[in-house]
Formats: structure tokens, C-alpha cells, sequence
């Protein structure tokens, strides 16, 4: 039976009830942003008692699908003031959909301010004082949670930066060797957790019955045919591009294209960019050897393994991962061209439990305010230091780029619905700026990554410095994403599903098959379409019109090296994304 | 022949024009609102180069209309993100009338960091560095330019929190003896003004034309009947409530109706108002004597009297004026119950150039957040005396409650679109909540004044705490209101106005006499509401729509003694307002 369990921490009490029949065959981003929508008054003060968290595995996470491993956590975003969905890949969301939660719900508020420990085992659960976890970082946290529970348990810890309500903060899952490394970064979601007194959760999946799947042999078909495209395409293939450079493959990529945001967001080529890249990533892994590693993977049942876990000097473990969107925001958004200052920031943001993405993004903006030298990684360093102290300054960076740059008076800051811009720059690469701006989500690549077809000639090709078309092939790939967001797939089966046809009929019978619908190919685009909506209808609820579907003002009038080119997408374009 | 003078702070261009026929016969709010909307665009960054302020004296300020010296300043504002119109009462509005300037608008943007003085004469003006103000208080500023300029001319300055960017900023006009002390001080204008460079502004009137009645006799008869309405109103007339003891006389009253926010808007009555009420203000400045005055003016012409100079126990100035806002502000709402510390704090927000209103506001949400304790005045002074420095801190608190809020994670934010709400607590005085949620300013009580019939039964009798008719009485008020902020007319006429129907003739006579028009009682009605459909235009062009005119959620939910009320006017009710 699929089931939710609530969370009630005003009166601190587990239920667990049936999945209501409007919900059934929902999952991931789809299930958390309906029940957002119908649960949360899309008014209320995101770190208020009528907030919920919804976490929701995907609806094929826990079967041997390949990479459905993720899980999608919605509620209002401290952040944007609107809806918010942050996925990570975590063996905590496999868990949690064999113990047979289809969804686990938080809500209301503490009247103390003390903090708990959520234990869930498949009959219910119960909450423990976390009082000796209060204050600790993410690694500890995490570390004391096996200490005390078990290894392999699976599960959740809030950092420093969520228990202090930060809007920067996210929600830290356990990767297969119990590291608080797997992020659903965006949006502030760790400030919501912090704001209910949650610290942690942890699964007990003790007789967990198990997904149980509709059509077995359709499932195991599919996902033949999806493995089978995976690695075979060149990006996701053993060897490939992800699993021999991780993600940051992209920094000369996108480097060469002159559309890596550099010096916060004021040119689109660094210097350093060969110092920073995934070609030097794998060579510091293998010169230094030890732990350094390409090819890790985030849960079991991945078949890319595009993780790693970087080294230091010494062949010690520094931190995992280091990604493409860490190595740009902490990298070349602020000049800095150091690996290992790098993977120091990475690991201070893990530990403090925030979003690397926000983090860089803020650092660049507070280096135009002067509070640090471009390049300056040391200086870089200290001010993420300061979100420990819970100093004043901790309380401007932690609230993330926009807030920091409204306390300085910076007008060059690079956001849309005050979320932080991911590592393409949308005056280079039109098409990610159409889904920076229309994304429920604020700036966000993953909603729509248009990067495909525009840089890496992935499903089509097409001029990333051409405006038409952009607003329609935007659309057309967050339908997918979110479909894909639902079933609880890594957004990076694209790749091979965009060009290689058997990958997607994997998609689409490992989904009927799972759930014995009979879906299509426009089923996909559909159920996305319908998702999306029901973001945006929170979101119009909030406040948050077409007129938040804007990018940055300087944009408009700031021309960018090495194309100079500037942000030239009408407002009649973009609106047009809703029609 | 009524003019514009534009400042180009970008060109470092001083150019005069005549002013556009569509302008003719506007002044004020409805000329700087009008010339906003058509000028600025409604999604600019408000401390980039595409914002301007607009400086309007009243289409009667000039004349001997009494009470008429208001100006107002427009643009759009860093604190809401929608249109601001602020004004003050200052000898400054009247030269520029007199000058021949309709409006001053300052657009553009400097490339460097210097700041100027810009100095205006009838045949145009000129940029003159500010490299000896610069850094330095209202005060300090005022009294250089004095010295360097000469006594009796007219000035704006910009404090320390202006030049700052930071948007709590207000901006700063003289007084007749040449306090820098007569603020235009809700929505962050000083910030704006801080942004293009501008840290004074300086007028010589010789040879000014004067103001040119189409028909002086008509005039005439206007000014007496309203000065006769002012003079016998109990609220207005010489000796009467506001003349006795200020603004303040209204501490007692609405404590006493359970309305006067307490301990940041966590009660509706303060142990301690006796010892900060007018009463106690006119018996410091009886028992005191030397500087202390009841009965002081912000301009000539002023017939009601109202302001203040607050003396040390010694005698010597402390300052002025101590209004009932920055009584409450810093004093109840915080729990202070000593007028020397609140004195103090009115000197510091002066000097600092900030909104008291906000100022104090921010002081709650701050104790809120553990940075002070209530009641503890000394603490709140140092709070202030951080926005000198540019601390982080500093950063914090200068950008207003709403961003303290934000940074410290407070759920008891009492403010709308980000503008923290004055002295009437809208669960204890219904209407002037509706005046709160739905004015385009943000929440404001002068935008339409309820508390006249609520409270003091002028203009009529309204049980506070119901709820039925409240929006229609407040969309009224803010009509009229918007047309006596088009005149130049201080708001305080509007109590004679509402019990004197001679009175109200007065105002129409005297906008007749001076723009040979012939409006009647409903041009009042029907100019108030176009100014206001204006203003409401800008703001849903920046995204500031029907989910913007809501009362924080927490009134909602939290009930506030003494009558134990939560907000019960409903959303539905207040959209009602626009129909």
C-alpha cells in the first residue's frame, strides 16, 4: 500500500494514513508539488507553521530502473517566495519508497526551540531529542547518526546554516558511503527544515516491503532499453565524457563558448579556466591517488557516475563531490582558479549545508561590494567561515546573493525570482536564459537545460546566440524534465534519451510498467505541461507573476565579452512561454 | 511659465524645459506619480541608472494658501520595489515653486563614486563637488551649506544611510531656522538620491518670479474660509490638540483604545505611554524651558503649528521634532519608555537620515531577533549608531524591518510590501489596516487616514474593531488624500475639512483660484482616484499586484490584547478596493 506519514512538530506526533486516490501513480517532484499546492497557503511566511516539507521518491525510485535513485523535496521557498522542488540522488530516497512512504510531509512549528530527530521505521515513527546534534555541521551530524543508529541507514541531516533559518541552506540526503554530501541545494529548503526543528531524519528499513510494479517484465524491459542507450551514448557511457571528468567536463566547454559567468557575471571567458576543469579534476585524482576518485556515484542503480571524490595533496579525501556548478560559482565566478581552495569552500558549504550554487553566486556579489578581491580564494573562504559565527555578515551571506547584494547596493546581481543564476551566462546561451526566467523555480539550469542542443549538439543544435526559438525549446524540455522529475530519473538519462530513441521508449515503459498506465511519448510532454502549472498557479497565488519571469535589469544594458552581447529576449517572448 | 529642470547625474547636465502641456495644472504626488509612471520603467533595478526622482512642490505651494508648503518626491522606491511618492513640510517647496520649477527631476547615473551638490538658481543650475560633505550627518551637512551658501537658503541633504544606499534612507529638506530635520522619509528615496551621486541640493531663489494665480480673487476667499475652518477646529485651532502637545497628543488616545502597537505589534497597549504621551512633552518643555517649544512649524505659512523643539534637561536643544510616529516608534514599540532616549534616537535617525517610522520598526523586529533586549533604550541608541559605521550589522538594519526580518528568520514582521507599518494597530483599528494593505506606498497611514473617524470621531463616527464598510471608508480618505498631496496641502487640514463643510469649500476654492479650473467636491473624488490608478499602474508593471495588498500572516493568527482580535478583513474584501 502506498502511504504518507506526517510529521506534526507543533504537537510532535507520527501518522501514517493511505495515499489519497487523487495522488496514486504520482511521485517525485509531481506528488510534492501537488501536495504543496493543495496543503501550503501559498501566502504564508515560508518559515511560519502553515509551511509544509514534502518529500517524495520519484514513482519509479526503488525499482532497478537505472538512475531513479532521487528524490524531490517541495514546500515554499524562503528563498524565492514562491514553489520550490530540490532533488538530490541519495539511497534515502530508495529507502523510503521500499518502506512504502510514497511521501513524507513536516508540518507545523515547534513552540520551543529545541531541535529532533525523526527515526521512521515501516509501521510509523517516532521523534528523539537531537540535543546533542544542535550547533554541528552536516559531516558530523551525519557521522553521529550512524554512530547512533547503525551504518547504512539512510538519512537526512540539516546543517549550521538550516537551523539558523537561512534562506541558502538545503537539505543534506547520505550518498552510498554515508557522506551528508547529496544536496537538494536550491531554494532554502534546510531553512524550512530548521524553522520546524527537524535536524534529522533517519530510515530504519527493517522489512521494508519493496516497490511493488504493475507489468514486472514491461519494467524490466524498459530499463534494458534505457541502460542500453545510457552506455552507449557519448556523454554517459563508461569512459564517456560525465564518468571520466565528472560534470565539470563543461568548464573548457563552456569556457570555449565564452559562456562560463565570470567575475560575477561581468565576462564569459576566465583565464583560469584550464586549472579548474574536469581534464584537471581527473588528473589531480590520479596524480595523487589515495582517495581521489572519478566515477563515484550518488545511490545505488546508477549506471553514469559522473561523483567524485577529490583528493588532497596527500591522497587524503578533501571532499565529494566536486562538481561543474561548484568548481564554476566558487571557481571562475570569482576569479579563483585553485582546485583546492575549491574543494575547500565545498566542503565548508556541505558542512554548513548550503547550496554550492547560492554560495558562489553570493561570493561573487559580495566581492562587487568589496568585502573581498576577486581571485582572492583565502579571503573567499573566511567570509563562508562567518556563516559559522552567525555574525552579522553570516546573516547577509547566508540569506544568498540577492539579499546580500540589496545590503550592499549592488546592482549587478545575477538572479531571477532572487534565486542565484546556475554556470551558463544567458547573454551567451539564449535558451538557458528563457528557462532562468520562466522556471517556476527562479534561475535554474536543470528545470530546462537547454545547454543540449545549444552547446553540446545534444537532441538538435542550435546558435546559443540566436534569440528564436528559444522560448519553445525551453518549454519543450521543462515539460520533459519534469516528467522526469516524477519518475525520479536523473536529469542526465537526457543526453541519451534526447538522441537516441529506444532510450526514451526505455523512459516510457519502465513508467508504464511501473505503474501500468499506458502512457505515450505526448504523455510526457503532458504530465510535464500539468506539473509546471500547478507550480505556476502556487506561484500566481504568491505573487509571483509574469513579472517575475524577468531577468536582471544589467543584463539588458551590460554587454558581455567576449561576444558583447546583451540580454535581448523581449518580455512579449517570455510571456509567451505560459500560452 | 512653469518649468522643468532635469539633472543629468550620468552627463553632469543641468538642462531647464518647459513642462509638458500634459502636465499642466498637476503638482505634487500627482505630478512626481505621473511623471514616475511615464518615465521610469516599472521592472528597473531602483539604484540603477534607469530610475529618477521627481521633486513636486504642491500646485498650491506658493500661494498663501495655509498649510500648503508640501513637497512631494517620487520614484521608485528600494524598500517596496513599487512607486514612491514621500513628502515634507519645508520652506525648500516654496522657493522651488516660487523659483518657477513645476519639478526637478535627477536621473542617470554617475561612473564614479563622487558626490555633488547641485545648485539651482531661476535660470538653471549647476554640479558643485561635494568632496567636504561627504560621509557627513544631516545635520553637520545642513549647517555647511549654510556656511557656504548663505542662512535662509533653501537645501535638501543626504545622510551618511543615503549615501549608503540603504533603504531606510529617507531625504532630508530644512526647516525654517535650517534643521536638516523635515523629511520626505518612507521608501528608501535617500537611497536612490545616494545612488546618483547627489548629497545636496541648494536654492537660490534671487529674482524668483513667484506663483501666478489664474485668479487671485478666488484664491483669496479660499485661503480664509480654510484658515476659519483650521482655527475653530478643536484638532487644528490654536491651543487645540496638535498646537498643545504635538502629534503626541495621540499616544494617550490610542493607547487607551488598546490601538498603540507594543513590543514589535505584540500588544495594542504600552504600561509606560503616560511617561512618552504629549502631555509629558509639553510638561518637559514647560518645566525645562530654553529651547523647548510646543507649537513650532516646518514652514511659513503654517497655521496649525504642530511640531516640536524637544530640550535637554538643561535646556539646550536636543531636537526637533518629536512626532507621535517616532514616539511610538522607538518608544512603545520598543518598550522605551523615556523621552529622553527616544529624543535621542529621533536625533540619530536625523542625523543618519533615515525614516523614523522604519527605524523604529526595525528596532522591534530586531529585539524579535535577540539583538537587544525590549525596553532597553541605551541598546537600541548603539543599534542605530551601527548604520554610521557600514557595519554588516549596519547593512542589516539600514535596509529597514522587512530585511531584518529576513536575515534573522523573525516570523512577527510588521510590515506591507516590505514597508513597516506606523503607529495604529490594524487588528485594533480595522480600517486604517485596510489603508495599509491596499495603499500603493506600502503600509502608510497618511495615504487615507482612518483613525479621523475610528478614533477621533472627525469626519464622522466608525466603531474601530468592525470590519464592514472599512474598505470603502478607506478608499475615500485615500482619494482625498491623493488630491491634498497634489495641492501641497499637510495632510492635518483634512480635520477641519471633514467636520467644516466651509472648509472643504476653501480647498476647492483655492485650487480653482490658482489653476482657473472649475472643479467641484467630485473632482476631489475623482483626481484622488486617478492619482492613485497611477500609482497602482507602476506597481502591477513591477509586479506588485492584489497578493501585495495583504496584512502579514501572522496578524491572522496571533490575537492582540487587549481586545484579543486577529486580522478578519478578508482578502476577497480587500481586492475589493480597486473594483
Amino acid at each position: 500500500m502506498s502511504k504518507v506519514v506526517r510529521v506534526d512538530m507543533t504537537n510532535k506526533k507520527v501518522t501514517v494514513e493511505a495515499l489519497p486516490e487523487k495522488y496514486k501513480g504520482m511521485g517525485g517532484r509531481w506528488l510534492s508539488s501537488a501536495m504543496v499546492n493543495d496543503e501550503v497557503p501559498a501566502d504564508c511566511h515560508p518559515l511560519g507553521p502553515n509551511n509544509k516539507l514534502v518529500f517524495a521518491p520519484g514513482f519509479l525510485t526503488g525499482t532497478r530502473a537505472p538512475n531513479s535513485g532521487r528524490i524531490s523535496v517541495g514546500g515554499k521557498s524562503p528563498l524565492t517566495g514562491g514553489i520550490k522542488e530540490s532533488n538530490a540522488g541519495t539511497p534515502f530516497s530508495q529507502n523510503l519508497a521500499r518502506m512504502g512512504y510514497t511521501a513524507l510531509v513536516v508540518e507545523g512549528l515547534p513552540e520551543d526551540s529545541k531541535q529532533w530527530i525523526l527515526k521512521l521505521d515501516v509501521n510509523g515513527g517516532e521523534l528523539l531529542p537531537a540535543d546533542d546534534l544542535v550547533g554541528k555541521g552536516a559531516y558530523e551530524s551525519g557521522n553521529m547518526i550512524w554512530d547512533k543508529f547503525g551504518e547504512k541507514k539512510a538519512f537526512v541531516v540539516n546543517g549550521p546554516a538550516g537551523e539558523a533559518k537561512m534562506a541558502m541552506a538545503g537539505i543534506a540526503f547520505n550518498d552510498p558511503e554515508g557522506r551528508a554530501a547529496r544536496y537538494a541545494g536550491r531554494g532554502g529548503l534546510g531553512a524550512v527544515l530548521g524553522s520546524k526543528g527537524l535536524k534529522a531524519i533517519v530510515l530504519d528499513d527493517t522489512d521494508a516491503p519493496g516497490v511493488k510494479p504493475a507489468n514486472e517484465e514491461l519494467l524490466r524491459s524498459g530499463q534494458k532499453k534505457l541502460a542500453d542507450a545510457i552506455l552507449s551514448h557519448d556523454v554517459t557511457k563508461k569512459g564517456g565524457g560525465l564518468n571520466s571528468y565528472g560534470t565539470a567536463v563543461l568548464i573548457n566547454i563552456l569556457n570555449e563558448a565564452g559562456g562560463l559567468p565570470t567575475r560575477n557575471f561581468s565576462s564569459g571567458e576566465f583565464d583560469g579556466a584550464s586549472k579548474i576543469s574536469g581534464e584537471a579534476l581527473a588528473e589531480a585524482a590520479e596524480k595523487r591517488g589515495g582517495a581521489g576518485t572519478m566515477g563515484h556515484r550518488c545511490h545505488p542503480g546508477c549506471i553514469i557516475n559522473c561523483s567524485t571524490v577529490y583528493p588532497r595533496e596527500d591522497g587524503t579525501e578533501h571532499v565529494s563531490s566536486v562538481e561543474y556548478e561548484s568548481i564554476w560559482s566558487l571557481g571562475a565566478n570569482l576569479c579563483v582558479d585553485n582546485l583546492d581552495e575549491v574543494a575547500e569552500m565545498v566542503w565548508l558549504c556541505n558542512d554548513l549545508g548550503i547550496d554550492t550554487i547560492e554560495a558562489g553566486v553570493m561570493l561573487g556579489v559580495a566581492m562587487e561590494a568589496g568585502l573581498a578581491e576577486f581571485g582572492d580564494g583565502p579571503a573567499a573562504i573566511n567570509l563562508l567561515k562567518e556563516l559559522y559565527k552567525g555574525s552579522p555578515l553570516g546573516h547577509i551571506l547566508g540569506q544568498g546573493a540577492h539579499f546580500t547584494g540589496e545590503a550592499y547596493g549592488v546592482t549587478r546581481v545575477p538572479t531571477v525570482k532572487r534565486q542565484g543564476m546556475p554556470a551558463y551566462e544567458p547573454r551567451a546561451v539564449k535558451g538557458i536564459g528563457v528557462t532562468y526566467a520562466t522556471s517556476t523555480m527562479g534561475a535554474d539550469h536543470t528545470a530546462g537545460y537547454t545547454i543540449a542542443p545549444e552547446i553540446m549538439s545534444v537532441g538538435g543544435s542550435e546558435d546559443p546566440l540566436k534569440t528564436k526559438g528559444k522560448v519553445g525549446l525551453s518549454k519543450g524540455l521543462q515539460d520533459a524534465t519534469a516528467f522526469l522529475d516524477a519518475a525520479g530519473y536523473c536529469i542526465f538519462i537526457a543526453f541519451p534519451i534526447l538522441d537516441i530513441p529506444s532510450g526514451f521508449e526505455g523512459v516510457i515503459d519502465t513508467a508504464n510498467g511501473m505503474l501500468g498506465t499506458d502512457y505515450t511519448a505526448d504523455d510526457v510532454g503532458r504530465i510535464g505541461d500539468e506539473i509546471l502549472r500547478i507550480e505556476r498557479e502556487f506561484n500566481l497565488k504568491a505573487g509571483l507573476g509574469k513579472e517575475a519571469d524577468r531577468m536582471p535589469e544589467f543584463m539588458k544594458y551590460e554587454k558581455l565579452p567576449p561576444h558583447n552581447n546583451v540580454w535581448d529576449i523581449t518580455d512579449e517572448e517570455l510571456d509567451s512561454f505560459w500560452d
